[in-house]
């Protein structure tokens, strides 16, 4: 497994240099490289309750990336998923600590509750006053003698954070924390293990399998469930989440990225389980990457009963970007209506036998095509011409009582302004563009020869590409020249999958996406626009292979 | 391939629902779906220029994430990876232009300039000013004749949103964003391909490749170049990026995050990469998922060389909270000094030749048996028993010379303050109270028997595990046991070794990480860390495997 890192153990060293280097001047680092690895605010006021957190690193932003006005006055970091040691943490609580004292917020790991235990006396000891809150919002393992802290723990700091700035008192702060940290309950799910840099990376889980209930730290899920869609995955968390909850108050969800989701499934997710829940959702924080497991391809969601105080206590702005503020859940206002100046005059449905069964044959032989063209394009590109043509295929064939099919003119149009809706890429809009000027010149009865040449030309126009840019060009462009001299489609099919299989050999593309990719990778696979555009004139022509 | 996703074509609108649900009224969808995929700002201000963007899906937060005050009005989604329609663009331009006119901001991809060119067209047509600027900041090719957009697009969005927002003209917006266009850099390196919802995932990369000068579609990079640390990347990288940039002017870095990087890969990649220019850095934008390729283990630089009012325009704040502000750097605050207080007075070396044996061969024991432990840990749990155990050996070895091996009391108590600096983890914090624990019972001539007793019952107290619960105190009991009865070391390792055996058949974990492992995960793997201190025992008795 490949990772964007130095060889060694520095990585967490590394990742709090750059957080000290990207801090504007408001963070710094204690001394103590590599034992002590701890960040804290540089405008300490010690006459206010400090909040201390950490644990062990991988969970990134968590917890140095939370270290600011209104959250966490310092961070305590071990190496990635170990706990940092005693010492480091009691190196902290000497940096930070004043007369007001000092929170501990800690996750429950037996690693994370015995270092800053340990600590914590340590600095008792030396008569400071120090405070500790362990988080255990987990709800994997119903029957836990001691459930997991996750990201739930990311509310107890925003609340700890809010009442210390506001000069509570460490008992109230406290208190304050102890609160949450008693009603948030908190339950992951993921695609994927973690893979820890330094270590092979070992897939627990089969490729129809899910994990549910896991923690941080790439051991095990409680459970597995088959894999199947968010709207189901989704329910399954929401029904778990739903039953932890007390009924009846308003809740806030934090949803957590836990590293490896990429933003457009997390969205998607965060709809599903807002459907899902049974429970009144006031606040949403996420969807974000705020408590992760490196890269694992996972999410949890911590779901917080609400009141008046807490919600003021989780929506006051603070300093740190790394903190998702929480958005309050409104009536989702209706969609605009579109301009009526978008859509101009359609033509009227018409009737002629033979052109509806020529555009019907070619659009079934698109769609039969569109695995193997998916195929060539997933070579070269991003494997998507096949759907592509395929889906316009479909939207034509599904119209075909409505095109003015008798008019050639008007159904030229009609085919290219369905085209430019429905197939979305280059290639729809280059074909609409090439449709629309045949419109112009087709005439009726129909000189298709004529108005074909009119539409390559006006495709090259503004796609760009010539011959020999392997671009569907090659395959119109023979066909256009043999339909021209009079030879027949059959003719020009053949002349067109001739320029399909002569890309082959085209070593570089000047035009299209390919233009991008390296010849090597080129060598030996026909564009696979050019081969749509022969297999569209062989169904013409009536071949059906 | 697994995702958190719906059966069908509904990513899009889906993630779409989510930006409107979440977005606190503030944005809104046209009508249309699925070929209208548009999000448009609610609190329009049609005397002033409107600037659009968009482009295929698949790279958010981009677009539809950055519409907001002072940045985008609108953003136009395709499907994954695939342009919008022309109509779908038609119907963004209708919805947000009003008598000042839009700004068109176009990644130069081959789909995106013809559907929104010919959608500028179709709207000029119909009367309103509308202007396009192409953003082709992509230096993988150098001799490529339409350099791609990629991430380098969203300082473009940025000016022109801030010019938008400060009421300047059509003309003036478009020649500020120009003006960027013409002098933003990028360059993209990554050590995976891209896996798109629905196709098979393939990898493109060997284990020892690394992709410079990829697109954000999937395409094949530029070159391939060996898998190095980060540091040797980024001088490839800043050296590229360099060279394409004017001398002198300090610059605007954006670091995007491609998808798939955990966050603090990112931030050691930044940090490379700040160490590896040569330019004046004075704004750092990310390290953020800012202009992703789905889950691509990538990145991307962007560069921008500034003056007072790109500056100015650049760090003006806005309204998304997908948008990453920009940083200052500024001199790297010094580490703050430790407290004194944290540092106990040391004991004096001293020398006792069988204890320093002992010692010495233990440790070296610990160490060859480093990669067995963490195999048997990387069953249920995270697979570091054997690292976090071999670091502390390594520490104690180095530090021989200084240990007061002539003064028991003092020696445990070194030992403990070693193994609770360096090992970390909750072994090293547990091995640490019953060394400490033993410091203070031991006596000098030493009795070992009665320490250890005293030094298991601390481990117990602190930590909270019962013999059968599955972890070290299933070896150390017997162990135990056997020396307060008078047998001999290797009756005790002999003892130790068979306690971590049973730990083999126990069905659940009740202290420690692997309790919240499920039973069938744990079926017939041993404990690691029994197993460390039955090894421990045995190197300590004399016995050499």
């Amino acid at each position: 497994m490949k990772h964007f890192l130095n060889e060694g153990d520095t990585i967490v060293t590394e990742a709090l240099d750059a957080l000290v280097l990207l801090g504007e001047g408001k963070v710094a680092r204690l001394d103590g490289y590599p034992t002590v690895k701890v960040l804290v605010r540089r405008d300490i006021d010690r006459a206010k309750v400090a909040v201390l957190s950490g644990g062990g690193s991988g969970h990134e932003p968590a917890h140095a990336g939370f270290v600011g006005e209104g959250l966490l006055t310092g961070a305590v970091c071990g190496e990635i998923f170990a706990s940092p040691s005693v010492s480091a943490v009691l190196a902290a609580i000497l940096a930070v600590t004043g007369d007001a004292g000092c929170l501990l917020v800690v996750k429950s790991y037996t690693g994370d509750r015995l270092n800053f235990g340990l600590a914590a006396e340590r600095a008792r000891a030396l008569g400071l006053r120090v405070e500790t809150v362990i988080v255990a919002d987990d709800i994997a393992i119903p029957d836990a003698l001691r459930p997991r802290g996750v990201a739930g723990t990311l509310f107890v700091h925003k609340v700890a954070g809010h009442l210390a700035r506001a000069g509570a008192s460490l008992e109230e702060v406290k208190a304050g924390a102890e609160r949450v940290a008693a009603s948030v309950r908190s339950l992951g799910l993921s695609l994927s293990s973690v893979t820890v840099p330094g270590a092979p990376a070992v897939e627990r889980l089969g490729a129809d399998e899910v994990e549910l209930g896991l923690g941080i730290h790439g051991e095990p899920g409680a459970s597995r469930i088959p894999y199947q869609p968010i709207r189901d995955l989704a329910l399954v968390l929401a029904a778990r989440l739903d039953a932890s909850l007390p009924e009846g108050a308003p809740i806030a969800l934090l949803v957590n990225d836990l590293g490896g989701v990429p933003p457009v499934e997390m969205a998607v997710a965060t709809r599903a389980l807002l459907a899902s829940t049974k429970r009144d959702v006031r606040l949403v924080f996420g969807p974000e990457r705020l408590m992760t497991s490196l890269d694992m391809k996972g999410l949890s969601v911590s779901a917080l009963p609400l009141d008046g105080a807490l919600e003021e206590a989780l929506l006051s702005p603070v300093g740190p970007r790394a903190w998702a503020p929480g958005k309050r859940i409104a009536a989702t206002p209706a969609p605009l209506p579109l301009s009526p100046r978008l859509h101009a005059d359609k033509a009227r449905p018409s009737e002629d036998a033979p052109r509806r069964e020529a555009i019907a044959r070619a659009c079934e032989r698109i769609i039969a095509v569109k695995a193997e063209l998916d195929a060539l394009d997933a070579k070269i590109g991003d494997g998507d011409t096949g759907s592509t043509f395929a889906s316009a295929a479909r939207a034509v064939l599904a119209d075909l009582d409505e095109l003015p099919l008798a008019d050639a003119p008007a159904l030229a149009g009609a085919l290219g302004d369905r085209l430019a809706s429905v197939m979305g890429g280059s290639s729809g809009i280059l074909l609409s563009i090439g449709l629309s000027a045949m419109a112009a010149v087709v005439g009726e009865p129909a000189s298709w020869a004529r108005a074909l040449r009119e539409g390559v030309r006006r495709i090259q126009e503004y796609g760009g590409a010539r011959e020999g840019d392997r671009t569907m060009i090659d395959a119109l462009v023979p066909a256009c020249d043999v339909l021209a001299t009079g030879g027949s489609l059959a003719q020009a099919a053949k002349a067109a999958r001739e320029g399909a299989i002569r890309t082959t050999s085209m070593a570089r593309a000047r035009a299209g996406r390919s233009s991008y990719v390296p010849d090597e990778a080129l060598r030996g696979v026909p564009d696979p626009g050019a081969v749509a555009i022969a297999t569209l004139f062989e169904a013409l022509a009536g071949e059906t292979s």
